[in-house]
């Protein structure tokens, strides 16, 4: 028997879609929309077609953004001799949020997984390629600290190298206000290799 | 400084109204959608709508329902002697699921809660008071075991049994599969007050 009314079980459908909604989640989710003013239901799935209608790719850095070139990109103050490239445009932010940084990005979208049948050009690195020219000095790799990302950063590494620039890996060692106890081997003897004088 | 490009801020805002999503979630939750194919992502916001606009309460007993009287009122084959009370939808589906139940309902969507100022003319009470006819003669007072639930049960049971109508409380005593060390001990004495005879 079907408890829930059609256009009550569509919603709860839709809601389970997401990620780490379960069946429990997205029934509490659904109700709770049924309780929002029709304006406040229009409003919610108007920014979910705005999302997806007005948030493209800058042409450049292949980050999201609402304009052609995204505001980094087009930043003057910005030092454009130094690329960052990321798997995401989450990545970014977490790096822009630091405040340490003021070079530009270049977002791959994922990163090379043959598990996953995604092959270099599957992912923006023909894009990277393309807008490296005599100004860029340094690319930094800031993959994901795991297969894929270590195999794309090492995959690019050897794309970028011949043409004498300089390719940089972020550092790999124990987090900041974490305990030695706790860190695996390998990072730990990440940290040892990678030590700096003091 | 805004880390978030604006229609993208939008869509994270209205996921952190939702009950249970945090800043964290929403964000994840948004770029998710961001992932979605146009179509998918328009399949999302009509349910969002389609709920709202398709969703009505059955003229009857209040419960959400598709059409203008609900699928248990309409239903021939239902005892329509008994109404069982309930607080919200929600807690009818899950006395539905149990198949022990063959009355019809009434869904009051709240309980009287003098705290959060909801009077008995704020809940569906007056629409109890007026489907009650001849042709009833039990009323189950299904609301919360709590205290905005009892006070609602003790204040609907004193209207209803002047009218010669029998009206009856759901069981309070220890879970099935509980264990008793676990049990309070209001539950525990209210067990021991509504034994039965093996």
């Amino acid at each position: 028997m079907d408890y829930y009314i059609a256009p009550l079980a569509r919603l709860i459908e839709q809601f389970e879609k997401l990620p780490g909604i379960g069946r429990k989640s997205a029934r509490r989710l659904a109700f709770h929309i049924l309780g929002f003013s029709m304006e406040e239901a229009e409003s919610f799935a108007d920014a979910i077609i705005s999302a997806k209608k007005l948030v493209k790719y800058c042409s450049i850095c292949q980050n999201i953004s609402d304009t052609d070139v995204c505001s980094v990109c087009s930043d003057e103050k910005r030092d454009k001799s130094v690329i960052c490239v990321m798997e995401s445009p989450k990545d970014v932010i977490s790096l822009e949020k630091t405040g340490e940084y003021n070079g530009l990005y270049h977002v791959l979208h994922g990163a090379i997984s043959p598990m996953d049948d995604i092959s270099p050009e599957d992912i923006k690195i023909p894009e990277l390629l393309s807008r490296i020219g005599s100004s860029v000095k340094e690319v930094i790799m800031a993959t994901n600290p795991n297969i894929e990302g270590e195999a794309t950063a090492m995959y690019i590494s050897k794309l970028i190298k011949p043409l004498g620039i300089k390719v940089t890996r972020i550092a790999h060692g124990v987090p900041v206000g974490g305990d030695l106890e706790y860190a695996d081997e390998i990072t730990l003897s990440r940290a040892i290799q990678g030590r700096l004088e003091m």
